[in-house]
């Protein structure tokens, strides 16, 4: 079985298609807004603080990708809605290790307030890299093997 | 208590300092190489093709930041060894989570290799966002309270 270690320098990786999608400063904020809640152009531009045709242009960009939906406000139909679309809302761990990270190493002690689950209103967990069986792994604990050596080990 | 639901909009959120410090495309792309052992000027180029100087600026900014040391590179004196340090190893969660929603909604199908727990040779599960019991919460499951009914919540 062909095994890689985390040193194998050139790795097929989705990630630039991800970044390409999304990896950009006004974008991640602009999600983080619609993951507050926020659904209208105004909203975004005066929240978020940013130019009209920056947030004109990321928004078309996040449309484009499938992360946000461009539909009739419902409820005044004269305005236009910019919701998270499923391919939007699987972003929250992302966004959620990103916060996790910059509390933990770029904030100014604990934030408030305090993201829950609204079952029992304790803190969420630290996102982590798990195992099947929940273990948190570190990068020592992780490597890459081909697909084909993979199912042999599945089906062993 | 004060309870925050997701839609309330200007929530103090360590979020922007964490995207300052590494939220740009070709930091994301140095942070993934240097995961994946790199730690040489010329390997993250010729890796990356990225250009001297925006590859110098940037490994310029992860340094500033803490994300990453540059030392002597013990094995040859004369060269630079650019290293996650401690804060960079804790973006590993973001980074995993970023490339496992590429792979499932940017990919072209299912990517080869296959990051695995070194220890059984299974894939890692999809990150997620937890509660303290293990239940992965989706954004309908999340909320925002004040610090201060937190702690009124677990001496409950």
């Amino acid at each position: 079985m062909d095994t890689y270690h985390l040193n194998a320098a050139s790795i097929c990786c989705p990630l630039p298609a991800a970044l390409e999608a999304m990896g950009e400063r006004w974008s991640f904020l602009i999600l983080r807004a619609a993951f507050n809640g926020l659904i209208h152009f105004e909203e975004f531009q005066s929240t978020l603080g940013i130019a009209r045709n920056i947030l004109s242009n990321r928004l078309t960009r996040l449309v484009g990708h499938g992360i946000m939906a461009r539909t009739p406000d419902l409820a005044d139909r004269r305005k236009i809605a910019y919701r998270l679309t499923e391919k939007g809302l699987a972003l929250l761990p992302v966004l959620i290790a990103l916060r996790q990270w910059g509390e933990r190493y770029e904030g100014s002690g604990p934030s408030n307030p305090v993201l829950v689950d609204s079952r029992d209103l304790r803190p969420v967990r630290a996102v982590s890299v798990q195992a099947q069986d929940g273990r948190d792994l570190g990068v020592e604990d992780l490597e890459w093997i081909d697909r084909s050596g993979l199912s042999q080990t599945v089906s062993a």
